[in-house]
């Protein structure tokens, strides 16, 4: 069935580019079996959690080894054939539709992790490993990975978005974390990106031209991350506030005052009420602030200490603390479930999620406006946040059959974009352009930035196979 | 006077380009006194603290904007003229150096300040700032910028060759510490490579590919950092060691712990004695570890309490405490100057500087068989080091006339890049790979990812005027 006109107005008007017999051949001599050319396979290939309907890909290679994956895109090369890379399906801005045709090709079977380097906090993964599989890996070792979007993302997608997630206020995202890579380059040339050294002056970083380049330059094969000792002493605490503004003002004041907060997460009204009936929680039905602190146990009281006396100023109430582990983990995970818990709230909605991210002191002026706005529209919508890194998503739930509610969410999305990129902010802090933030990346980055990011892919894949029409037109 | 060739072997045997006297007419018709072909200029943007000797560049451009540069990269791109951009000239690695002739593009007059976003602990200045001006600059603010190689460099070169220095084991390097910057790109076309905020993944990292390309894809003509609160509490604490095992096994136990140390600089015996004699100090004649603990006084008392243990059970003697702020800016510029203590003390010399870097858990494998190879060979060496994060510098002191003693002190040097290498690290941890490491940049990265860089170089910069021949051979 073809989507009614209004739900791809983003998808760029480009031809499907011919998927040759030959290379169907080609694949089936070279893969077997594990190159399906099946109808539903494809299906499940073709679609992630955006909101965009377009054909599926012509077939799904699994990839088990690097040999495969160069395989496969050296064939599509010789073909003129778009590969999309696919790691566990998480994106949320339509990376994985195959807008120009081609083939998926799914790295989830290269999930092993490949060394531990406990005692230089870092290991090395295959792309298909997901978060929680590396952190269930490395338990021994006393070490965690911090990184952790909402899904259960493969280490390799989460590379290729620049993704981040709860932590990253303290520990940084990909781009930080990534320390180097094993890449299939266009022509299915296998290279190395960096070594395992803390840092390195040796000549370009295509490390980190790589994390953050959404599959359009090469396929990720291995990555190496850094990995953190887990904290001596953990704390979390929810706090309620009588205002979005109050909860902001705590955590704005917070991060100014150089408090090495662990995680900072905002909650509105609706989330809550979206992750109670969810969960099964009884969270007070009021915005909050979910925090964690890390460090020793001195440290971790210390911290917890100036926060709660900013929350009081700013009016919250007292902090209901999560001591145990158990409780932590029920009220993370609540937490990383409120994208599913909204979705399920009304039956056949799409999300559409924003990802705008601003300097600390302009995310009070971006927030409150947009929630005012958001509030008017009468469209349902959760908003969460990771505020002390500036960044917020609201989903807005449609019905993806009313080109009118879409309409209306897109054009809150583009209100708000235009006035996080007022405030020197960015349209996305950790989900990534893909195909839903072309127009955003212009206005943001300017015409000749993304001029320059055009030239790089011309030159890196003149064939334009990979992932073609993801961050801008070609 | 040409060099004798045995001081240049590392200088790619290129010829110089032509500068066509209509482009020097059209630069004294753009830049008038501003533009200088004197020969004393000319020779003093001809060098660095590098150990080469080519012929100066044809003129100097003294820009005092962004446009200026514009219209210069414009200009010596219409002609086919390579330009070579030029902060302090405090570069190790030949990056300055005119091997294909051309003209020096010098922004130390773009040296100011020009926002400082206190509340969202960024600030944006001209290249030509220098360290020490910017923080002296923002002293009110009750924020500092980190990054401190030994020399006050600027801001632009520091990002050019991805510096890092003393700080970087708590702070980071460059690469994570630039935000956002203005480039002039070798078209004379100016564009932004980000935002204020504090992450963001809109697009391909064109900002962290331009930190660490060593001029050679554009000019830096504005820079966004990331500044932090000044610590509440400040230790500084000095241990000597009865051996650099010693000291470099404290180091390791240190940073696998996970403490937060700011600080922990590695000066062998014979940077000691320098040192004592240039600044005038007192140390004893020891290897010793230079330490500094930042945090809330709680967190700096547990932190060096800790340290302090893990020296003890080394064998390190007790700690000497330098509380007041004068104490540790003596300790402090005395270690940042041993690299001009060292040259002093050997009168004509040139120092050959070393810059492997590798992961912690193989400090003492890289360090100690070096240490003994430099010992046998005769050769006056000095090593200090950032040993929390892997990297230390040897500082071989040759008499630049003795064919000899040079290659003495390269050969020294390529067994331990090839030990770093053996050992998953890499050639260069904060200098560049300039001149002098070209055949080591393939050695570590691969020819497939050299080549990758040579690729973007092309593309980016079709006529190769950005200060061609650096990093690799084009």
């Amino acid at each position: 069935m073809n989507a009614p006109a209004a739900l791809n107005h983003l998808v760029p008007d480009v031809a499907q580019r011919e998927v040759p017999a030959a290379l169907i051949a080609a694949l089936q001599a070279q893969f077997g079996d594990r190159f399906s050319t099946a109808m539903a396979v494809r299906e499940q290939h073709g679609r992630d959690e955006s909101s965009f309907q377009v054909p599926p890909p012509a077939g799904v290679v699994f990839a088990q080894s690097t040999a495969d994956v160069a395989a496969a895109v050296a064939l599509a090369n010789q073909h003129r054939v778009p590969v999309i890379p696919f790691g566990v399906g998480s994106s949320l801005e339509g990376h994985l539709l195959a807008v120009q045709g081609g083939i998926s090709l799914d790295v989830s079977r290269m999930n092993k992790v490949l060394s531990i380097n406990a005692e230089d906090l870092t290991v090395t993964v295959q792309p298909g490993v997901t978060r929680k599989q590396l952190n269930e890996e490395i338990k021994s070792t006393g070490l965690f990975f911090p990184i952790d979007p909402g899904a259960d993302a493969s280490i390799g997608g989460m590379s290729a978005t620049r993704a981040s997630g709860t932590n990253a206020v303290r520990y940084g995202t990909m781009r930080d974390n990534v320390l180097a890579l094993e890449v299939v380059t266009a022509s299915g040339e296998v290279i190395r990106t960096g070594s395992r050294a803390k840092k390195s002056s040796a000549g370009y970083d295509l490390t980190r031209l790589f994390v953050g380049s959404e599959g359009t330059l090469g396929v990720i094969t291995e990555v190496t991350v850094k990995l953190y000792p887990l904290p001596e002493a953990v704390s979390a605490a929810i706090c309620s506030f009588p205002s979005l503004e109050a909860a902001v003002h705590t955590t704005i004041q917070t991060i100014q005052l150089g408090v090495p907060i662990a995680r900072v997460e905002l909650i509105d009204v609706n989330s809550v009420r979206l992750v109670n009936n969810y969960s099964k929680l009884t969270l007070k039905e009021q915005p909050l602030l979910l925090m964690e602190f890390h460090g020793s146990p001195a440290s971790v009281k210390e911290q917890a200490e100036t926060v709660q006396a900013i929350a009081s100023d700013n009016g919250g109430e007292s902090f209901e603390w999560a001591s145990t582990p158990e409780e932590r983990t029920r009220l993370w995970t609540a937490r990383h479930n409120s994208y599913f818990a909204a979705v399920q709230s009304r039956p056949g909605c799409r999300c559409i999620s924003t990802d705008t991210c601003v300097p600390i002191s302009r995310l009070a002026d971006c927030l409150l406006d947009s929630v005012a706005e958001a509030d008017a529209s009468g469209i349902p919508y959760f908003l969460v946040g990771h505020v002390g890194d500036g960044n917020f998503h609201f989903g807005y739930l449609i019905d993806p059959n009313s080109a009118e509610e879409r309409a209306t969410a897109e054009a809150l999305n583009h209100k708000l974009v235009s006035r996080a990129l007022s405030l020197e902010g960015t349209c996305t802090g950790e989900h990534g352009i893909g195909l839903h933030k072309i127009e955003f990346l212009v206005n943001e980055a300017g015409a000749g930035a993304v001029e320059m990011m055009r030239t790089l892919k011309r030159a890196l894949d003149p064939n334009n196979i990979m992932n073609p029409g993801k961050i801008f037109t070609l």
